[in-house]
């Protein structure tokens, strides 16, 4: 179904491996999703993209459970399933509960409504907000 | 330039006006910013959305800031000028800074990026993630 | 500020001037409107797009005004401000009024809202939607 | 599939109940869609957010067919499969007919198009569209 | 499933069945893909919209196989499944390797990231790219 | 404007002063355009963007005019104004010509109008899509 094929595990050599093996490793999973076994194909956004997504998801000033919730709004905000099921899965065992859920997707429906109000109406900025 | 005629504060009456002074009380501004203004022009639209602003962004089991930088999120993602700057206007009064802004766009980038990845290359979804 | 020179109704020649000519007769307009003079450098996308709405905006099964509502419906969505104003002129042209029009964008805000908690929550497609 | 368990007509109670019941009186149907039942989980966007479907959808400067399609046109745009199958399962209910379909995705396709035109050349507004 | 009856090869008549013949000598394959079959339903659409897919996607100065990767990136960053993946089958009919594939979505994916992190910084334009 | 203070060419120090210095001779231009200025607030998204723009960008099995023509197609696609201005620019110093933008510009707004049709009719997969 994907456009090009995927590199299966049993399949990975070199670049390939050490990614597939440090995904597993940083998180805490066992086995390759196939959203890696297919950039896989271009091991240079592999490894591109692999480090960004760590270096970007790590706690920092944001903690991990605040950075999966973001990524949760923009999938669904973007219409995207394969990435609302992952996001949601991923936030899910960093403590998301339903009730968080809830109220997650709760914001992201107003503002996607509050956004489209503003746009069909072409509501001028107010200058307190052009700093 | 919005394509109706906003309801000024000073000829703002009845629903219009109490709406108007309720969201200088609850957001603690001495103004009413242009959305409002301009949504008014449809009194039962301006009633029912400044309900579901309150009770959406009212601290649950997410709290308030939280939920401004998942408004900032989605605005970003559908490139909604306004949305973004009033938006991230009030989640700096909430404590926003700049490094936690500089982390939050840096994840919406991040996965408005992946999220084209797994349509280009039409990802299947895992099993693990089917539920 | 557009990416490629207007040709400006002065300097229109052949098919241009045919098609600013027809613009203003069809419309009722004494002026050939922006987007027209910037879609002329490229006189092959000119010719068939105009073709194409003439065709596409004639009153048929449906009314021009309410083809003109879709159009609202539809830049809105996706945010383009030049889109909204000029299919919002012409929607008040054929009789829109503000009520209409606060009822148009109130449905259109709605359901920018519910297809993102569909996407939000993966809901299933019912058996009876399945046709 | 959903992120969230469905709660099951056989197991609704209280508030949900009502709406459920409601939902099925009003729209004429033997069945609760999976939408409802996947948004009761967090009864509060249930409560409030039938209360606005009921309210925007109900007859006034527009008619319901109108509305439906405009729900059809926002589904399209944003690509959303369940919306799109409801809301034309919905908009045939109320009499659209193969031609109208027709007539209302062609106005879709066509300004889908000429939007990403307008922003592909940056198009300036013109000062007659400027109010 | 699609929301009209597709017209099958063995039932098309009249113009339909000369678009449909025209697709396939012109395309150089042995079926109507389900597209055309469904937009067949209302011939006015089917007919203008194969004469400027024909207009549109002949070499000019720009080569076929440019613009169907043209038409898979718009298809990625829209999220369209049908699309994407009959796009990418034309483009690797023309010569598109697994290389290039690679190149183009890593394209698509950086500039979805960067056009987002413009959105959410709100970006002021360079006087040198005013023109 | 932006939401973040910009950092000036004249106040840019360590990594920030790197990054500017190898942006202008990589570009031959004389300045740093305001997306860079802006991004800088975040050293470690500019470290790393700017990385990825010069190893997706370099000539590879795509030319890097194509590369710039797909980041224009993407841009409009999502309606971004700065990203539509800067990369229009890159590639018109890459040669691009009105005729080529032209066509360009045809093939994004055509599939643009696709896209929302497959959407709007829920178009079928053909089996020799499936792959």
């Amino acid at each position: 179904m994907p456009t090009v094929a995927m590199i299966e595990e049993k399949d990975a050599e070199g670049v390939v491996r050490d990614v597939y093996d440090d995904i597993k490793r940083t998180r805490g999973i066992d086995f390759v999703p196939n959203f890696w076994k297919t950039i896989a194909h271009h091991p240079a956004t592999l490894m591109r993209l692999w480090a960004e997504v760590k270096a970007v998801m790590a706690p920092g000033a944001l903690d991990q459970r605040t950075k999966e919730m973001i990524a949760v709004a923009v999938s669904a905000t973007n219409g995207c399933e394969y990435c609302v099921l992952s996001h949601t899965a991923a936030a899910r065992k960093l403590g998301l509960s339903d009730e968080m859920l809830g109220e997650l997707l709760a914001v992201v429906g107003l503002f996607n409504k509050t956004n489209k109000l503003v746009e069909g109406y072409r509501v001028e900025v107010d200058e307190a907000y052009k700093g």
